[in-house]
């Protein structure tokens, strides 16, 4: 892990030949003119806290890429965005400890994409698509948008964070047989639970067992903290042969608006049955742009990344820190992945829309609790992926405003 | 129409303040480093004259906006695309005296898609697709993948070139009740034909009286020669409820590996069918890229578009008469639209693959003739669309080898 400086410039390790890593410091009037919608969405009042983006990216050796792109001599087709398969795998096999087959990585655009075609490969219409609210709020939107059926299995929420109960999925499974497909979001999002090598195992054998293709969401699996660890679900016993990860490089480097993102198979046959399923034309050709983005991230952005991780791990536990000290009311648990809290507002009466509410009496756009479905009413998600300086901004807007 | 001098640089109206136009001349390592399929398939001995991608962009103008991206505080989530419709409709205003809807263009990441999508959308497995060959040869793909029927109506070929004859349209569509799209090039790849606005008013009517839908690649749409005039088949009546076009700023302008194209509907009521039945996400996100490429040149590109067709104008009347003088015995009718001439070579008995054998004899690159389905063989199709000297010497190099 390199060392992160507490300055504005986290200068890495003191050599001139080292990498160039995370500088903790956001330039808001370039954020407000640069287009994003995260920074867009409101005036110059309002700081924004909610879309799942990071403002501390991309990387130089990422920006670099992109003017080498500007450059070519034409963007005309190549295909390169065969080579993200390779470039994942060895970042995949660095990083987790896990090396997937490139042959079997399928360009997307983005990984919503990537659901959206594994879903519709998959399963007919009228079967049965199981999500785990509180989650993210576009999962809500596949089923019924594909003509499937939206199935239920909550997560649980005790002293020590939200969960997956083994049990309810097992029942759900028994009480539904047109289940066909369970989204998984893995690390979670919004909670920033990882699953545990024996849950996702158990998933794995339940799924397995009831003849359902697990589709892992698997984009913030380069976001975990110290003492936490993210389990690839496919490269556990058994989920080959009906699993299926989704993985970008967008969360980690904040490119997601290039739009490069890979399905990740285990299976020659599976692959081969989506393939069948979801021609390759059907989903369109990946941007020059966001391949190279994606493969330069994985190929040069490990040593940015641990300052990146550094940095947010620290801003974790400023927000946890700062809540239970001056916002005890508010419940939050420490996220062990994604830049994201989850924040339990139930206890403070705001209303049936509090991120509307923090708004107007902070100054701060959350993303509203009850777009994540089930159990998600009375809560926010806080995104502190931004600036030290910001982010305690942004927490001083919020106890001022809830103190009161 | 801009000026064209006769020297490397076409200088334009010798205004500084003039937008910079094309510049004649392709540095040849730049492009066999730059990554494109076009310009890797072979080493150093061999000119490319295959797939349909000029080497003459893309204009500074998207140069600039390219780098714009790179410097973006990040690339995350924008709402540009969106805007991907106005941009196009004024630039279908001023280049085509057409103003379509932009709220009803859909963004996709390329006309392969857009064409893909449609069939989809608006045809069941087993029902016919019908193509008009020789055509681009990714149009013979449409049908077997996504499990429909296959359906051809071949051009004819006479003196004054190849056309699409009505009665065998009109008897085809008699004969062939489960008939449902017709899958149109216009203008017309790989022979350069523009269909006339009486020869496309037919098809709208005929197609319509056939419950058939009307998909009209328009790749090509803005590479038209002084004489000649592209009807959007869109603009004519009776077709808005039963036609989609795709467009793309790829051909024109040399950007297509960034991938962003659109798919335009005239009909409200036709594009809501479309979004029911195709969801937005399932097409996935549109890189910014590419969006910022592609409205960039539709905004701010049309005198350096005006420059290179009247470049590109000089290269075809070259190619039929360098051909007519030195190689009578080659077929080839002089393009009223696209960078890309329809060779035949049958006369010359080059056996089953002509083009592989240019490539040995001439050291050119050529596209097969019988990949564009019925009535391709012994033809290769010449991509024009290079540098007057590059295009100088493989014509020279085909001269030679087939003069012998």
């Amino acid at each position: 892990m390199a060392g992160v400086t507490g300055g504005d410039v986290t200068g890495g390790d003191g050599s001139d030949a080292g990498p160039a890593l995370v500088v903790d410091h956001v330039d808001e009037a370039a954020k407000r003119a640069g287009g994003n919608l995260k920074w867009g969405l409101d005036g110059p009042g309002v700081l924004p806290a909610w879309i799942a983006e990071h403002d501390l990216g991309p990387p130089p050796v990422v920006r670099d890429a992109l003017h080498r792109i500007a450059d070519l001599p034409d963007v005309g087709y190549s295909r390169r965005a065969n080579e993200l398969g390779a470039a994942f795998a060895d970042w995949a096999e660095l990083r987790h400890g896990w090396r997937p087959d490139p042959e079997l990585v399928v360009p997307t655009t983005d990984v919503l994409q990537g659901i959206w075609a594994v879903v519709a490969a998959f399963s007919e219409p009228g079967e049965g698509v199981i999500t785990t609210p509180p989650v993210y709020p576009y999962f809500h939107d596949v089923a019924p948008s594909l003509r499937r059926r939206s199935l239920e299995c909550p997560l649980r929420h005790d002293a020590d964070g939200w969960r997956l109960d083994l049990d309810d999925l097992a029942s759900l499974l028994e009480r539904e047989p047109a289940a066909r497909i369970l989204l998984l979001c893995s690390p979670h999002n919004p909670t920033g639970h990882l699953y545990s090598r024996d849950e996702l195992q158990a998933m794995v054998e339940l799924t397995r067992r009831h003849d359902v293709i697990l589709v892992s969401d698997e984009i913030h699996f380069d976001l975990v903290y110290p003492g936490a660890r993210h389990y690839p679900t496919l490269a556990l016993p058994d989920a080959a042969a009906h699993t299926v990860a989704l993985y970008s490089a967008g969360k980690a480097f904040a490119i997601s608006g290039l739009r490069a993102a890979i399905a990740v198979f285990a299976s020659g046959d599976l692959h081969d049955r989506f393939n069948e399923a979801m021609p390759a034309h059907l989903l369109g050709g990946v941007s020059r742009a966001g391949v190279e983005a994606a493969i330069t991230a994985w190929q040069h952005g490990a040593a940015w990344l641990d300052d990146l991780v550094a940095l947010l791990d620290r801003h974790r536990r400023t927000v946890v820190d700062v809540l239970a000290t001056e916002l005890p009311a508010v419940g939050c648990h420490l996220p062990a992945s994604t830049f994201l809290a989850w924040l339990d507002l139930s206890a403070l009466d705001l209303g049936p829309d509090p991120a509307a509410k923090l708004v107007e009496a902070a100054g701060v756009r959350t993303s509203e609790g009850h777009e994540f479905g089930t159990g998600g009413a009375g809560h926010v998600r806080l995104n502190f992926g931004t600036s030290t300086a910001l982010l305690e901004e942004i927490l001083d807007r919020l106890v001022g405003a809830l103190r009161s």
